[in-house]
């Protein structure tokens, strides 16, 4: 596969570092870490190692950390776990209108289960503001769940405010850190959060494998049943190669993380700056509030998944929005949520650099880019040229 | 890691050319099968092929297969799903004593929410009957959930003549297949089920993966929300390297089926006639409706722990029961559902053999277990020599 690939927001390429920590547990290091023999033990040590090494990116305990099959599955046993467990308290959930789908849906499947849920508003530039959390706590609030960052257009939260305000209530505060980790400090105490949720695929680790940080004493009820496995929260026999990539990423990802948003930022600025001379182009999310890699543009009368579809055959991969709704004939709920008028909603492209892009890159696709939005524009039927 | 490994009920080791299938994924091949662009492309029809390899193993549709991140998932999907989608049909579901603990649990759960769960005893063989199903349908019964073999002592159950029962009667039929995949034929529509779970790292995939078999027409809820990946089913973007992988294994696996139950089969009854010269041992399970590779031998007088412990010092790996237990106190509910004494679910243990097990390990093994057996028995206060 050759190309530009701009799509580190959908996935990234595995560390050739994270491949060579994983080969050993594909190959002779295979045994179940559940069993007490020695193949088992040893298994059941790295495994060990893995979660230490996660902790310590987040200024975690180990024990604080449970291992999943993804970001989703993290997500999802955070809110239904803590819902299932804490129902008795109240029935009240406080959460933004920009969630990724695996917050969202969730929300919404709790509704029709007798939870009430706020969906917070945001600014125009995708910011949720703590004021609104503050005067949304009812006596039956239970959970907060902001995410630290949007997957679209990339505004980053003030997660640090929120959980200070939250501080010695009696309410639980979750945030998915899914596309953070590896690109922002990540400090658990730092923001205050009980139960935060991270996918290894975004920092190049490998897809299967996510974690779950569930502050010591935070109940949940768990969404699986079975075996004994991840202290009794989430059975089934552990993906220990993916578990050991996901500890080598992490690691990689934080001893890297300043020099690489530096390299990325600058990449970033470049390819904004570069587009925005496009006319009629403005850019979605928060202008410095924003993840290192993101570029989320709009060009008004023309359609994103064209747009997108263009790039792709002149080799630069981006996206519409969220990899995860891709196919979805509905436009973006994030940028819907940010009051944007149609013509940006629906021209809208997401392009997400990581640290295998280079300032060449940007180059080609500013050369690219501006001959196809002519093209699509010239094409359009609402397009009118000033 | 050496030693002779007899504990593939556990996990076993991933075949090299499945870890070759897998490599391209874990490199170049890194798109997020959601994303249009080619990068995505590329990954999506890989994905669909490994679907399609899977279905062509069981005689299903490509589209009844949906990915999971294992076998516990897959069961957990299964039974959950079923029972909240068809709760307003009826209540009642049947399963047997001897379920691995990802169906067990879950109906332990169910029962919990307000479900009446038939628990079917089995023979001392631990064979369910089927006119014990029959007999136990009432109006409300809505599924019916019978494991093809058991994890512990390797009985086979009589699925297909269960199937046959409930053709045309309006109850879904799941069997949790995880031990069956590459020992055994499985064709979905020859046994009369609906559901069917696996699980990849039980025949020479990689840890992390499974599959539910879903019969086309067979509506479930989901568990988790999110995404619209797995058609809707299952959110969360797929464990892709684990999936190619699946595919690759589960080729491999019903290619060689044959010759390696044979052969299998071959070292078993050799280990088996071998352990039984010992005296007071006696053997768990039915003696020829057996997983090929499966040992599971009381010795007592002895702690089938302490035995395994002795053997890990021998380097022979094997277990005292299902490793997704181990490190529980408990003694096995299988055993226990055979009615079989004290003495007998104590001093159990299980090796299970696979491909890559030899004669040599079969006679080391009946080397190092003699003075074992002695030396423990002689360790032991309730032993009295006869």
């Amino acid at each position: 596969m050759a190309g530009v690939y701009m799509d580190n927001g959908a996935t990234t390429q595995v560390d050739e570092r994270v491949l060579e920590a994983m080969l050993p547990f594909l190959r002779n290091d295979f045994g179940n870490p559940s069993s007490i023999h020695s193949f088992g033990r040893d298994v059941k040590k790295a495994l060990e190692e893995a979660r230490e090494k996660v902790a310590a990116a987040i200024n975690a305990e180990p024990r604080e950390i449970f291992f999943t099959s993804g970001g989703t599955e993290a997500n999802n046993l955070a809110l239904l776990g803590l819902a299932k467990a804490r129902q008795k308290k109240g029935k009240h959930i406080i959460t933004s209108e920009i969630e990724h789908h695996a917050v969202f849906d969730v929300c919404k499947f709790l509704e029709k289960e007798g939870f009430k849920v706020t969906f917070l508003p945001v600014d125009n530039y995708g910011l949720v503001s703590p004021a609104d959390v503050a005067s949304s706590i009812t006596e039956e609030t239970i959970l907060v769940s902001v995410m630290m960052a949007n997957n679209e257009v990339g505004t980053i939260q003030p997660i640090k405010e929120i959980g200070e305000m939250l501080k010695g209530k009696d309410i639980y505060f979750h945030t998915d850190a899914v596309q953070v980790i590896g690109n922002a400090p990540v400090d658990v105490n730092e923001l205050g959060v009980d139960l935060l949720s991270m996918s290894a695929h975004k920092f190049y680790g490998p897809k299967g494998v996510g974690v779950l940080f569930l502050r010591q004493g935070t109940k949940i009820d768990k969404i699986n049943h079975g075996g004994g496995q991840e202290r009794r929260v989430r059975p089934g026999t552990e993906n220990i190669p993916g578990i050991i990539g996901m500890g080598k990423a992490i690691e990689l990802a934080t001893a890297g993380m300043v020099k690489h948003a530096e390299k990325v930022t600058f990449l970033r600025d470049k390819l904004i700056k570069g587009l925005l001379n496009i006319e009629e182009s403005t850019l979605n999310g928060h202008p410095e509030k924003r993840l290192p890699g993101n570029v989320n543009i709009a060009f008004a009368y023309i359609e994103g998944e064209s747009l997108v579809l263009s790039l792709d055959l002149k080799g630069v991969a981006a996206s519409s929005g969220s990899a995860c709704t891709s196919g979805s004939l509905d436009p973006s709920h994030v940028l819907k949520a940010m009051n944007l008028p149609a013509e940006i909603i629906n021209g809208s492209i997401r392009l997400t650099l990581g640290k295998n892009n280079t300032e060449k890159d940007i180059d080609y696709c500013l050369e690219v880019m501006v001959p196809i939005v002519e093209r699509l524009r010239k094409l359009s039927s609402v397009y009118k040229p000033g």
